[in-house]
């Protein structure tokens, strides 16, 4: 099935091309869409329930004793409190330096800057309905800024640190259960073992 | 402040409560709503603009040839033909035995059965405004199954094998840059590690 380079199917054998767009919801967060669709070598269409969001950083944040920084926060989609890694949404305009917003969330979130900053990746949260990419970085040699920016009028968060023992644990118990989150912690642990 | 067992804040102190709440879009996929809600400790309301859905599964199928299989197709929030490990939406009444529901995908998207079946872990994709969950499993021991259950109608799917350093290459080039299947590959590395 997989042949190396050989691609067997081009982009227009799966294609679907929108028909027609209604716009349902346009908010501060997201955008919401609804398509109908042709499918690719059908007279069928179908329709697409699409979220549209601008983006957002996230960062792995670790202290000079080896600890990473969690947020924990309340999350109104969820109606509970969880840990996550700091992160913020990309604002109009920061598309194109994403680190610049990272490194305003560290200091907002955490009251934190990092002298060694290194990016880890950027991936899709649920390509199936909603475009969101995430850029997520590692943050090193933290020093606390003097007077940092404050934290969203709208946001009460709780920081803590642990260690990648702990971060383990923490996701074995179900306690850690954010993917942007997992994702880093494996990245540490990853580079540990290297 | 990490302090152990001891948590600072309760609940009650992240809380935000519903004032109101607007349905805004019920979809097959997603339902969008959009709230009005009260900060802790505060006088003033904010706006949390919320999507539900119903959770998927998702599935590090491993070959007897140590590869994992990977699934190419269109995302219409992307525009854009994107690599995944199998994956689909829990349907109704699906959400007390997911591992049904992966089995299920599994057979729809590559036609395989497995014999053995592991669950890896479950995440929130995107709390940040979604309360999606996903399960994921590693599914081994995979044989073709007979007469499979046909794939959607509306879906139009390709697939591959690759290998661990195959598939840690397409990470590092950016061809995989989906969040559930980077969980997925860092897991099956920690796993061939240990």
């Amino acid at each position: 099935m997989w042949n190396g380079d050989k691609i067997a199917m081009n982009f227009e054998d799966f294609e679907e091309k929108t028909v027609t767009r209604e716009d349902i919801f346009k908010g501060q967060v997201i955008d919401v869409k609804y398509d109908t669709v042709t499918l690719p070598g059908k007279t069928e269409t179908a329709k697409r329930e699409l979220v549209f969001h601008n983006g957002g950083v996230a960062v792995l944040a670790i202290t000079d004793e080896q600890k990473m920084i969690l947020v924990r926060q309340f999350r109104k989609a969820l109606e509970k409190v969880i840990y996550e890694i700091p992160a913020g949404k990309l604002e109009q305009g920061e598309n194109s330096d994403p680190q610049a917003a990272m490194v305003r969330e560290l200091e907002e979130e955490t009251g934190m800057a990092a002298a060694t900053i290194v990016k880890i990746s950027e991936f899709y949260t649920a390509p199936g309905f909603c475009n969101e990419v995430l850029h997520l970085y590692k943050a090193q040699n933290l020093t606390k800024v003097d007077n940092p920016r404050p934290q969203d009028a709208d946001e009460t968060i709780e920081l803590h640190e642990v260690t990648l023992a702990e971060a383990k644990a923490m996701i074995k118990s179900g306690e850690i259960a954010d993917a942007k989150t997992l994702i880093a912690i494996q990245y540490w642990e990853l580079e540990t073992h290297a």
